[in-house]
């Protein structure tokens, strides 16, 4: 792998297993095991420490697009899980060269999955009403390099999607139902979509709606992750789990 | 989306939403619905369907990933669940470039999943034994168009692992404990690794083993996918649903 | 424990795992690994066996509330699942003495529960308007020996509940919502109260409901069972398994 | 139900959900809403309330067996949980009569639980080495008047079990595997046993062992509980939950 240089967004470990997502540039950083100026990892290869101000070791790695969703992406709103994205990737089919439209940018933590995931040959076109999340996840997707990747929209769907001919839309907006036709006319005959949803009643809505629209292959489903304690000797899960983030639903557009 | 051309794999649909991945080629079809001429397809644009001898709409599409693994993989031995897989890539930072290290082909679904994220630019080393699962995982990934992205060997990796530097590696085999340090030392540091073991008894081994490898942040979990019935008005998980697939570990390799 | 009689009903269990609930009496009885007449087992003690026809063992045993539930409750309907009425049990405070009006006998697996559990003090009063399924429940509980613990009503809960002042109630009907006030008008104040549903739209209409309701401490579970392979050095758990069930939603009748 | 006396125990809940099970006495309790003095409720009925200070009510109920383990056993040691001593109960078969082993008295939570069910005619034995916890669990049963239907033994069963013929038993100790052969050997032929274990370390020891017992019908399992917000328009899982709490092994002693 490269040297890390100034400017890249580094994985810190620590060694009691405490993460923290930074970029690196010339200031101190502060841990509950000491400090280390962040410009000290510029050179190095990822894999590799630094001792902290207090004789602490300090790993850093370049992140895995689950670090960068879960340490990275600020959370002003409810992002989507790993665990959700993950399997919504595969679910959708979502590919290099790839036209995807999102609804709802929210923190950008989808839109940073699905820019890795389409390639440079891919675009995603991302819509959010709220401006100060529009421009949050603007400057994350600056941040990673993949500004070439994503088109950001800063307007309600009600006024209308700007593009047509998707390969695969998500949608992640409270009120999926109220828009759920608009999407589905600008996708692509056979395209996919998927939509995240916290609520039963919001699942039964989607689902009636759907019911309406020239949509097949449509599919309910949660995602549980279990996570274990890793002594070897007393092997077991964790005590406390996430309960419950989204229902994702998912289905396909058809000619009619 | 263009449109399907002979050879294509495509993913059929039938209105009582039964699914088969099959290549567009001249020869009929037969579904308990009616039989087809797949070469009927060709031509056609994704999202549409034809008519079966007895009159049933059989819809196509562009198969998700998914859908190549869980209907066209040969099941020849246990795939890995699109569930594991999506979590695994986001988990491991699976991104387009990446030189990746894949212990045990099996039938080629991960092969497959990877090959995709890896884009034109990655690479897959698959190692598999069984000289007839590695024939057939490269079959597979011929038909995909992806044969460029994944070198095969068939070979015990006992016999050592041809090359190094990995960016991350994934290991899929009966005794993955046997060769984890092998594994290790040919990655780069901080390069991730994932593995996929059904028991408890081989996670306790393998957590043992890492204890003594130059690996750090390692974690184990499981994946549940818990699917819903689709009828708005009662909505409900189904009755019954996979209720174990396999353990997932995973970890960096750290600079000693 | 005591010799089994005739008339008693036992778990048999064959060496392979398979189990059948049957009453002893004058009778062959045929499974895979050959005959038995149920006689042979008159006078014999449990946990012993009998030879079959073909020379297998067959282990006999006192039938778990579990295995009464699961292998002898004629299923007629959709029975309460052990893991479920053992939750309730304890979360709505069944004890030896109480009273309990049970709205929906249907297969009379969770009558048999209760019955056991409120002691030789106790009483249910189980309300069933399909004359057939409370016939059944009736003789099920005849074959338990547990009929001064239970009195049948087969009617509709619309013409009135007869009794009152009952110390719990259990509702496991296909529209709760519709009896929820007049089954809350029986209670004494301080009863607590548990309504089995299986879709989720049911769960928020008895929500509802129940907001109109002087109840209190009202709350909303599911219970998910996970077994397990019992080979000790490739232990994990089923392949398949139970994915749902019923929600179970609890609470307590307060005074105003 | 009858009124309330003093020394009885009672659930008290307050507007916002929160609950705390006291003995009735002539002394001030004193809540986030409020202080009350409990001498207040004696000669009130169930279900009722009482103004704290700050002008707020304080329902008070009998309290549920759930909620005498989860908000009144002194919580010294891991308790067990109500999903699984209700599963437990359902599947070991306890019943009224019943002369029961317990080998780990712990905290008294599921001794408690035993005790309700086997009535007036049945009779729990329960060993404890560990002095305080014996004497906090004797102190408990006493308080609940179920003192005549458990015998404490404060010793290690290595020095022996003092009575045998038992019709059931439970193991919640650390090292279930050591004392699996006297406990198995002090029951009745055709009794259930019950072992709860929280690693797959011990449930693979103990399901060694098994095999070289008179047992059969050895099963393991976990039981999961999923609570859910009670808001009928957003009808939810709660964001977190308890990943885990113990494996059950149970089976059934045969005869050789």
């Amino acid at each position: 792998m490269k040297a890390l240089e100034k400017g890249d967004i580094v994985c810190l470990l620590s060694e009691d297993g405490k993460k923290w997502l930074v970029k690196i540039e010339s200031r101190n950083f502060s841990t509950h095991n000491g400090i280390i100026n962040l410009d000290s990892i510029t050179g190095k290869s990822p894999g590799g420490f630094v001792m902290t101000s207090t004789n602490h070791k300090l790993y850093f790695f370049i992140p895995s697009i689950e670090e960068l969703i879960l340490h990275y992406v600020k959370r002003s709103t409810q992002i989507i899980y790993p665990k959700d994205a993950g399997y919504l990737i595969l679910k959708l089919g979502i590919k290099e060269g790839m036209k995807i439209l999102e609804i709802g940018t929210g923190s950008g933590a989808m839109t940073l999955a699905l820019a890795y995931f389409v390639g440079k040959t891919g675009k995603i076109y991302t819509y959010e009403e709220r401006e100060n999340f529009s421009k949050k996840a603007k400057h994350l997707i600056e941040q990673l390099n993949l500004s070439d990747r994503v088109v950001f929209h800063t307007k309600n769907i009600a006024d209308g999607i700007e593009e047509n001919n998707f390969d695969s839309a998500i949608i992640d907006i409270k009120n999926p139902q109220d828009y759920l036709d608009k999407v589905i006319s600008c996708l692509s005959c056979g395209a996919s979509f998927g939509i995240v949803v916290p609520t039963t009643n919001q699942v039964s809505t989607v689902l009636e709606i759907s019911e309406t629209l020239p949509v097949i292959d449509v599919g309910v489903c949660e995602i549980l992750l279990r996570k274990y304690k890793t002594n070897p000797e007393r092997l077991r899960p964790n005590d406390v789990m996430v309960g419950h983030t989204a229902y994702l639903i998912t289905g396909r557009k058809i000619s009619v």
